[in-house]
C-alpha cells in the first residue's frame, strides 16, 4: 500500500523532514502547515525538492474551527479558505484536512455544519481540490467519527470526504466497526497512530504521547481490517504528536516510523485476505519467536575480570574462538561469549544477544524486510554464519538455529578449553538492557515486530538518584525475556549497567560454589533482611542463611523467587535466579534494593 | 512552626537525604520505609545520625494493607504490624502512618476497619508508639478522609488518630473545610504537597508529579489554615513524589523545600491571627510585587557586538562605570549594562536581572528569610548598594528602588557618556531566561515567593527540534513578566538562547530607526506573511510593509501585537513589542517561526 507521514512526527526544518521520509522509504507526506509557515522554502520549492525526491504530497492539514459558526463568522472561514485553496495550488495538493470546531463553534446542528461543509466544498472544487472533515476527540460538538460522517452525508458534495483518524476514536473507546458502513470513495484519508493506554486528558495524551503503531497499546490491526473492508484505497498515513520524536534525530525516527507501517500492514496481510484490493497489504516472513536465548557477548579491551567471574558462577571455559580474539563459557545451556576484538579501551560492556529461532534464514529476511540495520561480522569458511542485526539501543541481536540437546552448532569453533562437568544453570532468563530514551519506543516496536516479543506492563523502580523505567518486552512461553530500562534523565545513561540474569533450580547451590570460589555478592543491607522477615513471615535462621550468600528473595500468590547479584565490571554485572510455582516477576522490591547497593554518588551526572 | 520532610522527597542515599534535611534547617523527617531497608545504615547508626544532626525522626511510613481484611488475613497485618513497631522503638519514632487499603481490602464496612485499626492500636500501646490513618485518595474502600477520620472517631483508642494528606483531599476536590471539625490532638500528623493542575490518573498524578507548596495549582494556605484552626500541633511535612527531585542535587532540592514551607508559614500568618496556636506560624518581611524593571545586564568577554545592537535599537551610551569594566546603554526608561568584568572567555549571555521595588531593604530581607543564596558585587563608596540573589536559572536577580522620572540612582555612576535624545522605547516588556528541566518548579517558586510574580497557564512553542515549555510569570500589573523556558531534553541548554523585549508605542518606527542602522531583522520567511494575509484578512501592501522591516503581528480578541527580533549574539537577542488594546500575550504562533528562523542544525545534542 502507500505509505504517507505528516511532517509533524518528525525534527528538524520542512526541507530536512522531506528528506528523511523519502530516505525511510515513504511515498508521501501530509504537509503540516506550522512546518510549512515556519520554513524559509517557498511552495515552489517545496514541490521541486518532493518531485526530486519522489515524493507525492498527499494532504495539507489541518484547517481549524469552519464550521457550526454563525453565517456572520462563516464569511471569515470562506476567505481563510480561499487563500488556504489557492496554496494548495501552488502546492499541487489535492486534498485539505477540515477538523471539527474546537474554538469558536456556537450552533450544535449537524444541518448547519452540513451547509457550511457543503458551501466550503463548492468553493474547493472550484480550486481543483477537495476537504476531508475529521471529528477531533475534543471538538466542540463534534467529536465521533460517526457523526463527522452523518455530517459529510449531509453536505453531500463531492468535493467533501472524511478523514479517520485512529487516535480520535480508539481514544474515545469508540467501536471502529461502524467504519465498514462509510463507502471507501468517501473515506478521503486515513491518519494513522497509536498511543500508550493513558488515562489523562484526551488533548495532552494527543498532543504529547502518540506513538506508532506496534509501539502502544492500540489494536491498529483490527481499526485498519475496518477500514480496508469499507473500501479505502488512499494511503496509510502516520500522524504522530510525540515530545520524544520531534526532537530525536529525524533520520532514525522516519525509519522507525516506516517500519512501524511494515509492520501493520503484515499484521493486517496476514489476518484476511484481500485479493479483491487494487493495492493490498504487504506481507512479510513470519514472526518466529525464539525458543531460548544462544548466548551473550561481553566486549572489553580486557575482559579478565568477567572470566574470573563466570568461573566463579560455575561456568566453564570452553576455548578461543579459531580466528577471533573471543572466548567462550558455559555452563549447561548458557552460553557467555567473551569477544576483545574491536574492543580497545573499551570496559566491559554487553555487545550482543543470541536468540535460537526455528528458521534464521526466514527470520533474518523479516528483520531485513523490516529494515533493521545489519552487523557485519568476518565470517571464515567452516564457520556458522549467524545474522544480526542492530537494535535501537545498541544490541547486537544474533539470530541461531535451536541448539541440539548437545550445544550450539556454534561452539566447536572454539578450541582448546574442556567440556563442563556441572550444570546447575539451566539456561539464561532474562537479559537486562539500558534504553536511552530517545529511543525507548523504538525499542519496544524493534523486539515486538522483529521477533514477536510482546510488552508487559511497565514498572518504575526506585533508585537513590531517579526513577528507572523497566519494561520487559518476553516470548509468549516465557522463554526469552528482555528488560529495557530507560535511566532518569540526570544520568550519563552510558554509565548505567547492563546485565544477564541466569536461571537455575537451585541457587542456594550456585550461590553457595560462587562463593567458595571466592565471588563477593552485592552487599545486601541487614535492613532488608529485617523487612524481608516481617513481609513473609520467615525463620530467623532461615534469613540468615540467605544474608550469608547475598540472597534476595520475593513472592507472589503463585509463586515464589530468589536470586543473587553479582559486583558490577564495568558497565555489566550478572544475576542468578531460581523461579518455583508461577512467580512470573523480576522482584521489584529487590531490584530497588540491588540499585541502592550499586549506586556511587559518581554515577549521577548532572 | 516545627517542619519536617520526608526522606522519599530527596535524592541519594538515606544518610545523604537526613544531611540535607539538617543542612537545609528542617527540624525532623519521616523515614520513607524503602529509604531505610535499601540502607546499609543500621536503625540504631540512623538513629545516633539524626542526634548529631538535631533532627527528629516524627514518622516511619507507610504501613499498607491493614484494615478491612478477613480475620485471617488480619492475623498477618498484626505480625507485620508488631515487627515494625519493634523496629520503631530502636528508631525512636512515636508515630507509624497507616494508609487505607488498596490491595486487599474486601470488607467494606466502617466498623471493620475501625476494630482492626483498634487492635493495631492496642498493640502500638504495647509498644508504646502510635498509628496515624489516612486515606489515600486511591483507597479501595476508603478514599476520603472524612472517612477515614469516622473510622479513627469508631475505633476510639488514645493510639488511634489520622494523617491528613493535601494531596490525598485536594486532588479529589474535597472540601478540606471539615477538618476542622476534627479535634487537633486526633490528627497525628499533617503531610503537605502541591501539584500542578493535571487531569489523569489519581495515583500517577500522585507518584510522578507532586510538588513543594507554592510550585503547583493547589489553595494550601486555606487547607493549613484549616487544619491550624482544628488545633493541630505537630510539624508541617511535606512529602513530595516528583521525578526530578528524586534525581537532582540533594542540597539544593532540600533548600527549595525548606524555603516553600517558609513561604507557606508566612502565606498563612499574614492571613489570620494565630495568637492562642503554641507554636503559630513565622511571618516573613511582606512581599512587595515590582513596578518596574530597573536594568538587564549582559556580560561577556567582549559585547561589542551586542554595544553595536543596541545602538542600531536606538539605545545611547551613557558612560563607563567609574570602578568596574561596565557600560550602559540606555533609550527611555530601558537600561541594559553590557559588563566585561569576570568573563573570561564569555560570549554574550544575560547575567543580572534588575526590578525596581518600593523598599529594597524589606524585599532583601525577605529573600534572605527564603533563604535566596546572596549575590556579592563589590560595591565602593559613594556607590549605590543594590542587594542581589542568584536565581535557581543562574540569572542574578537585584533590587533597587523606583527610578525617579529621570532616571534610576545608580545612573550617575556611569560617566562619559551622553544621554539620551529621543525615547521611543517606553522600558523592558518582558525578560526570557532559559530554565534548565532541573530547576524549573524551584525558579517558579523564586520569583513568586521572593518577588509575588504569579504564574500563567503555561504554553508550548514547537521549534524545529522539541518542543519548548514556557511559564510565564509577572506582576499583577504586567509591569514585569518573565517567561522561564524549559529547552527539549536533548538540547544542549547552555546554547539556549535568552532575550530581552524592549516595549514600545511605534515599534514602526523603531523598526525602521534600526534597519536605517544597519540592523538586519531576524529572516522572517514569505510563508509567515502569506498565511498572516490569510489569518487577520490584511491587505497585501500592509503585509509587505511589515515583511520589509522583519515585523510579525498577532491578534486576539481584546487586542494586538506588533514586533520584531533581531538576531542572535552568543545566548543572547533582543525584541520589540508593541501591545494595543487588551493584548496579554506574546505571539506563541510567532514564537514557533521565530525558533525555526534561529534553527541551526548544531544547536541539537543527544
Amino acid at each position: 500500500m502507500r505509505t504517507s507521514i505528516a511532517t509533524v512526527c518528525l525534527s528538524g526544518t520542512l526541507t530536512d523532514k522531506l528528506q528523511a521520509a523519502a530516505n525511510a522509504g515513504f511515498d508521501g507526506v501530509e504537509i503540516f502547515e506550522p512546518d510549512l509557515v515556519a520554513s524559509q522554502a517557498s511552495p515552489e520549492e517545496v514541490v521541486a525538492l518532493a518531485a526530486r525526491l519522489g515524493l507525492t504530497l498527499d494532504l495539507y492539514q489541518p484547517f481549524r474551527d469552519a464550521d457550526g459558526v454563525t453565517e456572520a463568522e462563516f464569511e471569515g472561514v470562506l476567505r481563510r479558505a480561499r487563500a488556504k485553496f489557492a496554496l494548495m495550488q501552488r502546492l499541487g495538493i489535492g486534498t485539505m484536512l477540515v477538523c471539527s470546531n474546537v474554538a469558536t463553534a456556537t450552533i450544535d446542528d449537524d444541518d448547519v455544519s452540513a451547509s457550511q461543509l457543503r458551501r466550503l466544498g463548492e468553493e474547493a472544487a472550484a480550486h481543483g481540490v477537495r476537504i476531508a472533515y475529521e471529528a477531533l476527540a475534543w471538538g466542540r460538538f463534534v467529536d465521533d467519527y460517526r457523526r463527522a460522517w452523518r455530517i459529510v452525508e449531509l453536505a453531500d458534495h463531492e468535493s467533501v470526504g472524511t478523514c479517520l483518524d485512529s487516535f480520535h476514536i480508539l481514544s474515545r473507546g469508540h467501536d471502529p466497526a461502524a467504519i465498514e458502513e462509510i463507502p471507501g470513495s468517501k473515506i478521503f484519508f486515513l491518519q494513522l497512530a497509536d498511543a500508550p493506554l493513558l488515562t489523562m486528558d484526551v488533548l495532552s495524551w494527543s498532543r504529547h504521547h502518540r506513538l506508532f503503531p506496534g509501539e502502544g497499546g492500540f489494536d491498529l490491526g483490527a481499526f485498519l481490517g475496518h477500514v480496508l473492508r469499507a473500501g479505502y484505497e488512499g494511503p496509510l498515513s502516520l500522524e504522530v504528536f510525540n515530545d520524544i520524536f520531534r526532537q530525536t534525530d529525524v533520520a532514525r525516527t522516519a525509519l522507525q516510523a516506516r517500519r512501524s507501517l511494515i509492520w501493520l500492514e503484515d499484521l493486517v496481510a496476514s489476518t484476511s485476505a484481500w485479493e479483491s484490493a487494487p493495492d493490498p497489504p504487504t506481507s512479510l516472513p513470519a514472526v518466529a519467536e525464539p525458543s531460548a536465548f544462544d548466548f551473550v557477548e561481553v566486549r572489553a579491551d580486557d575482559t579478565g575480570e568477567v572470566d574470573v567471574l563466570l568461573g566463579q558462577l560455575g561456568f566453564t571455559f570452553r576455548g578461543r574462538h579459531r580466528s577471533k580474539d573471543a572466548r567462550l563459557w558455559t555452563e549447561g545451556p548458557a552460553r557467555v561469549v567473551c569477544n576483545e576484538q574491536h574492543a580497545r579501551d573499551r570496559t566491559p560492556t554487553m555487545a550482543a544477544v543470541g536468540f535460537e529461532v526455528a528458521d534464521p534464514t526466514a527470520s533474518a529476511a523479516r528483520a531485513r524486510a523490516l529494515r533493521a540495520p545489519a552487523v557485519y561480522r568476518r565470517t571464515l569458511a567452516n564457520e556458522q554464519e549467524l545474522p544480526a542485526f542492530r537494535a535501537p539501543d545498541g544490541t547486537e541481536v544474533f539470530l541461531g538455529p535451536p541448539a541440539s540437546s548437545a550445544d550450539a552448532a556454534w561452539v566447536p569453533e572454539f578450541e582448546g578449553g574442556h567440556g563442563g562437568p556441572s550444570a546447575l544453570l539451566t539456561g539464561i532468563d532474562h537479559v537486562n538492557l539500558a534504553a536511552p530514551w530517545q529511543c525507548f519506543d523504538e525499542a519496544v516496536l524493534f523486539y515486538s515486530s522483529l521477533l514477536g516479543l510482546a510488552a508487559e506492563s511497565s514498572q518504575e523502580v526506585p533508585a537513590p538518584n531517579g526513577l528507572v523505567r523497566s519494561q520487559v518486552v518476553r516470548s509468549a512461553s516465557g522463554s526469552c525475556r528482555l528488560a529495557l530500562n530507560v535511566a532518569p534523565l540526570a544520568w550519563d545513561a552510558s554509565g548505567f549497567p547492563q546485565h544477564v540474569a541466569f536461571s537455575t533450580d537451585d541457587v542456594e547451590a550456585v550461590a553457595r560454589r560462587a562463593v567458595d570460589r571466592g565471588l563477593v555478592p552485592l552487599a545486601i543491607p541487614q535492613n532488608y533482611y529485617d523487612d524481608l522477615m516481617a513481609r513473609f513471615d520467615l525463620a530467623a535462621t532461615e534469613v540468615e542463611a540467605m544474608a550469608a550468600l547475598g540472597l534476595l528473595h520475593d513472592r507472589d500468590a503463585s509463586g515464589d523467587f530468589t536470586h543473587f547479584y553479582t559486583a558490577t565490571i564495568g558497565g555489566i554485572f550478572f544475576e542468578v535466579v531460581q523461579r518455583r510455582g508461577g512467580y512470573e516477576g523480576y522482584g521489584a522490591t529487590d531490584a530497588g534494593v540491588r540499585l541502592a547497593a550499586q549506586h556511587r554518588p559518581g554515577l549521577a551526572s548532572h
